[in-house]
């Protein structure tokens, strides 16, 4: 028989025994993050509230019928009797009701994108039986009203402020509550002025439901585990899954617990801690915690908390409680945990525990370290890094040695220097975004609903919330450079204005919608306009991880470089050779274009070898430098790929300079342009198509080639060219052409007497390459996959054009990914595993590799390691992150 | 060992034993079609002239290494020796000096395409015993003459004339030395000026090459085998394969065999016949013959040659052997013949024998009439069909009842009707065509040069040679309309100018360059202008043919209809329902453009919805009727599948018309025709990508089908609806749509209480989808491969650009035929083959089809056929060619 719900602190006849649960993994799938980790706690004998966790089936099964499971109800009932038990509670009763709080906690964490209600139980009756046991008029009304405006908020979808956060029904009614008392804060309040905020909020959400707010204590809960289902499927929780490309199938669980209050009074506590820096990596305790406050409010970030360390002095032996916590969890997990605490007259109680959100940097500084303490090995080290997140390594951070002054200084919440322009609200951020601006943004606080905004800016700066703010845990998440508590700003969103407060909190400064800042998400610091960057380098720790990486993984990596720069910058990150070298993009320089013009308005053989004779050299003297910085390594050299009319100008402007340029009249380039115009350019006359019509383009690479070849030779380099004829089709293309080339490269060789050992491949970038890989392969000496083309061929989908549709596909789940971002293995991956397995069958070594973007995305390069090739080639700066991908999907293959 | 050659009608030990040939085609492939004619004919004891043929493996080894293979010399001399014991002659002797000829045969006909020297053996000395022996010096300096020239032009490449038909110096020669002697006819030339035009032929020649002619008789023969294998290669040859799809790399076989003459007077003749009227399919003795010529004189088509009938009279003997011959071969082959005789002082000689080239028309009613003769089986019947033949007889003929007086009659040399401008060039021919003009090929005679341009023309008319003339014989191959021997017109080609000759020869009436000319193949009579057309009807043997057909096949066969017309037409034709109703074609109809318009530039979905639903009752009606017009068959119907820009206007003139018609500016239509613009509209916002992002589009289209639907059975047609959604790229997007569709469908349905059955599929045109084919097939009902954009894809190859090197391509032999004409099934057919296959794993009796050009393309029906599909579709007037296609596919599958 199924169980539906897991209890945890209380008896074990009254929920499923979690014992049975094989591992973390499993628990974690089942019962969601929050309740795994409140079930292992409990099991360590660490203190948790007495609860129950209904099981992540329970959502998809309500998901799919549209209810709860039979039976879910008796369960629930005898899992709350048995909560009560525990603490000596009943739920509705009078006297000594039992309070409980309903939060979700999905398999994977989503932090804040779903739903929680807190002090539910509560109603006339047992507000006063709260009053009673705790001798706390004020607590209890205070517990009744933050439950009435969650439960309004969350279940009866009432009184919760709008996207611009105007300030909702509830907070309203607080501020004329406070307004009539003649007081400044919430806390000033007393009970019977709660009381009759109570009644304002009653007779609030009759009016907006037309119903009385729910008293009976099981409707409540019925009603609040609902929702939280319910807010599994929310749009910020919709978003925050694509983004993270976590499966929308898997539901959360919801966990029922009993309430415990660090609003208690002074003695009362609530926090959160990382056992290690989340944003450094630094092993040592972080966190932040509010006396007399609710776990919520550090969370939120409305009020800016204390540094954990200053535990130490308040709460004592609540704070070397923690400690011992910390060391136990880390010890059993083996990693990072993210913790929340409450402290009720000063006992200690764990809410959660979980893999804490780390940035790229503590992220790599902490598997190295637990490494070095002996608490996970190298290759459990490499499993834990995302390799995505390398991305934050790899890029510029401000110049130590030209630091201008700073204008304020907030929370260093997550490291890296941003550069942006100002924006104050997150459809602003997101529409600057995707006009290519870089946008920094600037709230006074954030909440879930700016996740898409956070998403479109290079960083983000609140003036208020700490350390584990929502903005602080999304952005250290996103890796995305974030300062939180810059209380020497003012946020005014609506006016569109950033206000830097002087001695005294005096305006000084003030920047404007569109000004740019710059923010060092490492120190806190807010710098006025550009501050200058200095490259980034590689860390120690993440030297030592590559190290490991390299020894790891069996993929080759290599990278996608047009110049010689391109190719030392790749060098430096690790590259072990060039896997695509675009003979276009030489193309477009302002020197050449007119000689390539020159080529494509020629009308015969003759024209057109008197302009490529001027590309010639040119093109010699780029290989030579390219050969040069890649001495020793091999440069896949890849032959003139895009159509013709790419290089020809287009506007009418353009087509009079270019008939100046060249001679002639714009009559004779217009026809040109419009002769060369096709109605498909992806699938028309290009690639080994131009070498098949007017052979003498590829001829003339081929000597340039060679000729550079013999240069970087003769001045001392060790040159492996490898020379790769684009778009095959047919397997007589590659044969024709591969003739042609060989024959001009080895006369080439022969009259300089020189040798050199070169190959000569193809890409493999339409399906038809894929399907006779086999015949093919008889004439190539390796094959490079061509996976842009091959997607936009196998999926019909031109890259150029998507934008339009592949939005809508995306955001109603018809896709998983974007294809260009990442490989389609379902289908792309299907020619990919045919296209090598055939090569293979005709020429068992064949040297096999993938060139364009997927060479750099971690799942691809998972994928192209189990398809067997030998290496993937990406741009410079994905090269480390290559490199781990590779470990690690080595590393799965060892182990899946 | 390997024997280079094989004699007939000599002692067997001077060649290899033709014994050892398995059959027919073995000899066919080994000797080509004339030496396999030629051995068996002397194996069934009809008089052929003693010979041997050098086998097509000399050919092929000639084409590899470019040298005759070790031994053929050898062979060679005993072979020639064995003729001349036959003969009672000896090559080169003085006294009885051997004549023979040297002639190509290719395993597949190829008429007239390769070269032919007759006479060879003569020079100084023999010509003298020739001379002695016949006592007939007149003829022995006519034989020289003749084989001078012969062999001048094929051997040594001298004296040929022109493309354009100017005389060559050895006819200007002839000429003159016809004026010298005030003679008019070649044939009133004595033998002392035979001998002097012989002079002046061997001072052209010396002139010509620098060398003096060979006299040495084995030099003569050498050079000849290899000039005529040489002709294998030569441009029209290539032309010739190309067209017909005969692969060059089978080569020729070169017969030599001793000469025998029908120029040797009056008592001898030369002539060609078929067994059948190759023309109608009557079974009557066919053909005609020239008294006192040598064979090339009648295929050559300068003189008119005599009925064959005539020959009862002239050659009774000769004509009752050739009559007791026919008869033989038939029985024999078991088809109908294409003979050439030559009658040698009353006895009759036979050169050749091969299955004869037919109309369309003929080809037909002689495997009917065969079937009924008890000669062959009904399969073989089929299996003589040549399908894309049928196309001839399903295209319109005169209009027997509006037949206007003809301006003059020749012979009907190949039936049909054709109207066409007059060129008078094959250039010409070509060029107009290429312009798709039609055009009729107007020559005073034909030479192999002018393929070209017979191929380019609808239509053939030449002033001279008879039915069994060059013109004659190609045009009947390629089933175009002919005329030869109008005599009474007077061709002048550098005035590209046709005079119609009245009474006794005076010019009457003139056409020029350009005038509209109708001929009619079937009765020889050309007519000014256009003559009225009827269309084409069934003959009953196509009736009795297409009713084996249909219970040998096992593909059905469906029609592309966008119209009721259409459909009717196709229904006719037999027809088993509409495999792809093209929707959109009827949004260009000119009373809905401007709805479709206003649908696309409008900017939300109520205006979508607004011009749908003017849209909407225009559907409907369409639908309505072509429902009723398929009665009781399935009809698919294709949802929107262009892009949405096609239907906008693009000249500014257009758009300014558009916005006029839609009463907004050219600006906001120019901006809408611009954000619509894509680059790859081929692989962009297209198919059911349309639908994901604007549902209302195929919501009407669904609407509109289901009222059709009701409205046609309510008006008592059966009707079975196939809605079909294209270019499903994921699962996912077929899973969305069909659930939308039926739920229109369902509701539309139930409000009018009807019940249809209808089906939903999608086209499989991606090959993503044939990868994914099994979870695609969960979604469908049916599949349809849409196999021009799986093409389109497969093979990154678009349709509209593809004239830029497609041709070269093709005539380099990188690729087998045009993959958009005949399916690529090396590549493109894989992935069917695997979309049939997967579809068909996840649902058993999955109904599979073709839709586009390729399903009326007899090679790749027999491909579809193999892999397995239900049914293919193709174009109304091709219906009958798919049925026949199909059930030689059957056979071919029964009998592979």
């Amino acid at each position: 028989m199924n169980r539906w719900l897991y209890t945890f602190g209380c008896a074990p006849d009254s929920g499923a025994p979690v014992d049975r649960i094989p591992d973390h993994k499993a628990a974690a799938a089942l019962l969601g993050g929050k309740g795994a980790g409140l079930v292992e706690m409990a099991r360590l004998g660490i203190p948790v509230p007495p609860g129950f966790t209904l099981t992540t089936e329970v959502c998809r099964h309500r998901l799919e019928h549209g209810a709860d499971p039979a039976g879910l109800a008796d369960e629930l009932r005898a899992a709350v009797a048995a909560v009560g038990a525990a603490t000596g509670t009943t739920f509705g009763d009078a006297a000594r009701p039992l309070l409980v709080s309903v939060r979700s906690g999905a398999p994977v964490s989503m932090p804040g994108m779903m739903d929680t209600v807190l002090n539910l139980g509560l109603n006339p009756t047992t507000v006063a039986g709260l009053a009673a046991r705790t001798g706390d008029a004020r607590f209890a009304w205070d517990c009744y009203r933050r439950f009435l405006t969650m439960y309004a908020e969350v279940v009866l979808g009432v009184g919760a402020g709008d996207d611009d956060h105007d300030e909702g029904v509830f907070e309203r009614l607080l501020t004329d509550r406070k307004y009539a008392a003649r007081v400044q804060k919430d806390s000033d309040l007393d009970a019977a002025q709660l009381e009759a905020l109570c009644a304002d909020y009653h007779q609030a959400i009759r009016a907006a439901t037309g119903a009385p707010f729910p008293d009976d204590v099981w409707a409540q809960l019925d009603g609040a585990i609902a929702a939280v289902f319910r807010s599994w499927d929310n749009p910020r929780a919709d978003a925050y899954r694509r983004m993270h490309g976590i499966s929308a199938a898997m539901g959360t669980g919801v966990t029922v617990q009993a309430m415990v209050f660090g609003n208690l009074g002074d003695t009362s506590a609530t926090g959160v801690a990382f056992t290690r820096d989340p944003a450094s990596g630094e092993k040592a305790l972080y966190g932040e915690f509010l006396v007399n406050a609710q776990g919520e409010d550090v969370v939120a970030g409305v009020r800016t908390p204390l540094p954990i360390a200053a535990m130490a002095q308040d709460f004592p032996e609540a704070f070397a409680g923690l400690n011992e916590v910390c060391a136990r969890l880390e010890g059993h997990h083996k990693d990072m945990q993210d913790l929340e605490f409450t402290v009720q007259d000063r006992k200690l109680w764990m809410l959660q525990s979980r893999a804490g959100k780390r940035t790229g940097k503590a992220m790599v500084k902490i598997a190295v370290d637990q490494v070095h303490e002996g608490l996970i090995d190298r290759a459990t080290a490499i499993l834990r890094i995302e390799p995505g997140k390398l991305d934050e390594l790899l890029h510029p951070t401000l110049d130590a040695a030209h630091r201008p002054p700073a204008l304020t200084k907030g929370l260093p919440a997550s490291p890296g220097a941003a550069i942006g322009t100002l924006v104050f609200s997150a459809p602003e951020a997101d529409a600057a975004a995707a006009k290519g601006e870089h946008v920094l943004l600037c709230r006074t606080e954030t909440s879930p609903e700016d996740i898409v905004g956070m998403k479109a800016a290079v960083g983000i700066l609140t003036a208020r919330g700490g350390m584990t703010s929502h903005a602080a845990v999304v952005a250290r998440g996103m890796g995305k450079p974030c300062i939180t508590g810059a209380t020497g700003l003012r946020v005014e969103a609506a006016r569109g204005q950033l206000t830097v407060l002087g001695k005294g909190g005096a305006p000084d400064q003030v920047f404007k919608r569109g000004d740019v800042l710059t923010i060092d998400g490492s120190t806190g610091e807010v710098f006025a306009g550009r501050a200058p960057l200095a490259p980034a380098a590689l860390s120690p720790e993440l030297e030592e991880l590559m190290a490991w990486v390299d020894t790891t993984r069996t993929l080759k990596i290599r990278t996608n470089a047009d110049t010689a720069t391109d190719a030392r910058t790749a060098r430096k990150f690790g590259a072990e050779g060039i896997g695509l070298c675009r003979t276009e993009h030489m193309f477009f320089a302002t020197d050449r274009i007119l000689a390539v013009r020159e080529m494509i308005v020629a009308s015969d053989v003759a024209g057109r070898k008197a302009a490529l004779a001027k590309i010639l050299p040119m093109q010699q003297a780029d290989f030579t430098e390219i050969f040069a910085a890649m001495d020793g390594l091999p440069v896949t050299i890849r032959l003139l790929d895009p159509p013709l009319h790419e290089f020809l100008p287009h506007t009418a402007a353009e087509i009079a300079g270019v008939a100046a340029d060249l001679g002639t009249t714009p009559e004779v380039i217009a026809a040109k342009v419009g002769a060369l115009t096709e109605s498909n350019p992806m699938l028309g006359h290009r690639g080994c198509r131009l070498a098949i019509t007017f052979p003498e383009i590829y001829e003339t690479q081929a000597i340039a080639i060679a000729r550079a070849a013999i240069a970087a030779q003769r001045a001392g380099a060790r040159v492996l060219p490898e020379i790769m004829i684009p778009l095959v089709m047919v397997p007589g293309e590659l044969a024709r052409l591969r003739a042609e080339v060989a024959a001009v490269v080895d006369r080439e060789l022969a009259a300089a007497g020189a040798t050199i050992p070169y190959t000569i491949g193809t890409m493999i970038e339409l399906p038809r390459a894929c399907l006779v890989a086999d015949q093919i392969a008889a004439h190539a000496d390796f094959f490079s996959f061509g996976t842009n083309d091959l997607t936009q061929t196998t999926l019909g989908l031109s890259r150029d054009d998507v934008a339009s549709f592949l939005p809508t596909y995306l955001e109603t789940d018809l896709v998983p990914a974007d294809p260009f971002a990442s490989l389609d293995t379902a289908g792309v991956g299907q020619l990919v595993a045919m296209g090598v397995e055939r090569g293979r069958r005709t020429k068992p070594g064949l040297k096999i590799g993938v060139c364009g973007e997927h060479g750099g995305d971690p799942a691809s390069i998972l994928a192209f390691h189990r398809y067997g090739l030998d290496y993937v080639s990406c741009s410079p700066f994905r090269v480390p992150i290559a490199r781990v991908a590779a470990a690690r999907a080595a590393l799965a293959g060892d182990r899946s």
